[in-house]
């Protein structure tokens, strides 16, 4: 058992998508969720900008657990009953992050971090027949390559096709889920993968869970769909339980959610990605926390 | 006459329409162009943030202009022959910044600070015959209110309808001007100010000049367009021509463009906004400008 909080983080709102299928799986586990709304999108920008805000995320998770840890001891446990790490594990939950900057936040970190590609390929793979896979994401995820290699080390043989589809965020958080120029939209985007016959498709972007029943018109079913939210939050649960870090089955699961700019966009749109509203959610500034990466790499240099 | 630069600057790459517009009207000019593209859109997010960002931008510009300056007498002239006004005007190209830091930036800033909304409201109030006038633009233009206050207080009796249309960056950036989709999109925005019978449309954002085809196709051309881009760059024009500060004829109009995240994509779209490809793009880091802003506050507190 291992009192610590689970740390999740995204460029916005759509990382809440992962927060609530984790819930589903871990409803007794304390999740602190960062959405760097004041920041996104993260799929335009370079992988050295990804890469800059993931570690600041990183950081700013970390101070804000050891936070909370404080709080909670001061109010109820004498300090030598509760363990001494205060976040147990990270999940990026946007994949344009989990594909610059995964390897840069697992060197900077002792504890597990995850991002939502490896699982996501593994059940495309348990799902493909035909070995024709196909993947929808931001520019920056396609871009970066990082499911198509995964995929390729997966199979060797398999057929990949990837294909950057940048107007379905917008048309997900304009609330067209079920609208004409959705499914024209999504018409123009997947028309090569029908006319290629894929028979499973990653969306490889926390919005596009959203999309499933647009997809799913789209192709009449003939198409497996990978949701990352699921297999992210299935890979989790089993790393919890193999080192034995699951949380009390005593413990009630709260959520705290952080975002950058103003909550009041964010708490219009989060009943969307999450099933319900969030209850508290709190402005914060990570060039703080910025201003902290440096002093430590000061203080890493004179040692 | 006088030698000073113009300062431009918008949250990525759609300010380029009005720097276009400028060098039609001002082709001696130096321009310096900032987009904020590591923190692109600017429309979703609170104007508390976007003031801040309007901020810092504002103190690079005077930053990079007082080094281009330098850099300029140092190659050629003896320091008493040049004026010591490196930076002429500031031109904010973003209707949401202008929406909600235009005021606080002419608070910080002896020389003049002109935005997008005004000079648009004016020639729509030329424009239009009945007095029914419309207005586009992003989340955060709409609910600032700023076009609307501006129309009411030209013409009390004028009827004022917005919109907010976040489809329609996305879809120019995708390069879709000319597609069944933005056909769809527009006419699903646009539908209420048809049944309204509005005479004239303010395209209030840097990129719905671009969708001005678009929009004359839904409206068969009975409604009269404003493009904000050629509206500010006469206002600058008349603006520079009354104080005599227009730059010699013999100097030849020099645009250098500085973005904040990797100039690759703005790279990449730049042409299609400035109808050819910038010769200069630097990357900048704003965040040196916001130290830059905190010494100079704590200097001002000393003094």
């Amino acid at each position: 058992m291992q009192q610590g909080a689970i740390g999740v983080f995204d460029s916005g709102v759509g990382g809440l998508t992962v927060v609530r299928a984790l819930r589903a799986l871990l409803p007794h586990e304390t999740i602190l969720y960062l959405g760097d709304t004041a920041r996104v999108p993260y799929g335009t920008r370079s992988g050295d900008t990804v890469r800059r805000y993931s570690l600041e995320a990183l950081r700013f998770l970390e101070v804000a657990s050891r936070e909370l840890d404080l709080r909670k001891r001061q109010a109820s446990q004498p300090p030598e009953q509760s363990p001494p790490l205060p976040l147990k594990m990270v999940i990026i939950a946007c994949n344009t992050a989990t594909a610059y900057a995964l390897s840069a936040l697992r060197e900077r970190c002792s504890i597990p971090v995850i991002g939502v590609i490896r699982s996501a390929v593994w059940k495309a793979m348990q799902l493909s027949k035909s070995r024709r896979v196909g993947i929808i994401g931001t520019a920056g995820t396609v871009r970066s390559g990082a499911y198509q290699s995964s995929i390729r080390s997966a199979d060797p043989s398999a057929v990949v096709l990837a294909k950057a589809c940048p107007l379905l965020v917008p048309l997900v958080e304009e609330g067209w889920l079920d609208h004409p120029v959705t499914d024209l939209t999504l018409a123009t985007y997947l028309a090569e993968y029908k006319e290629s016959s894929i028979d499973t498709l990653i969306l490889g972007c926390t919005h596009y869970p959203l999309l499933r029943g647009a997809v799913d018109r789209y192709f009449g079913q003939s198409v497996a769909l990978v949701d990352p939210s699921e297999s992210v939050s299935q890979e989790a649960t089993l790393l919890l339980q193999k080192r034995g870090w699951l949380a009390s089955e005593g413990q009630e699961g709260e959520l705290i959610c952080f975002v950058t700019d103003t909550p009041h966009r964010f708490q219009q749109v989060a009943h969307r990605f999450l099933g319900g509203a969030p209850q508290r959610v709190e402005q914060v500034d990570l060039s703080q926390y910025v201003r902290g990466i440096g002093a430590q790499e000061a203080n890493d240099h004179r040692i």
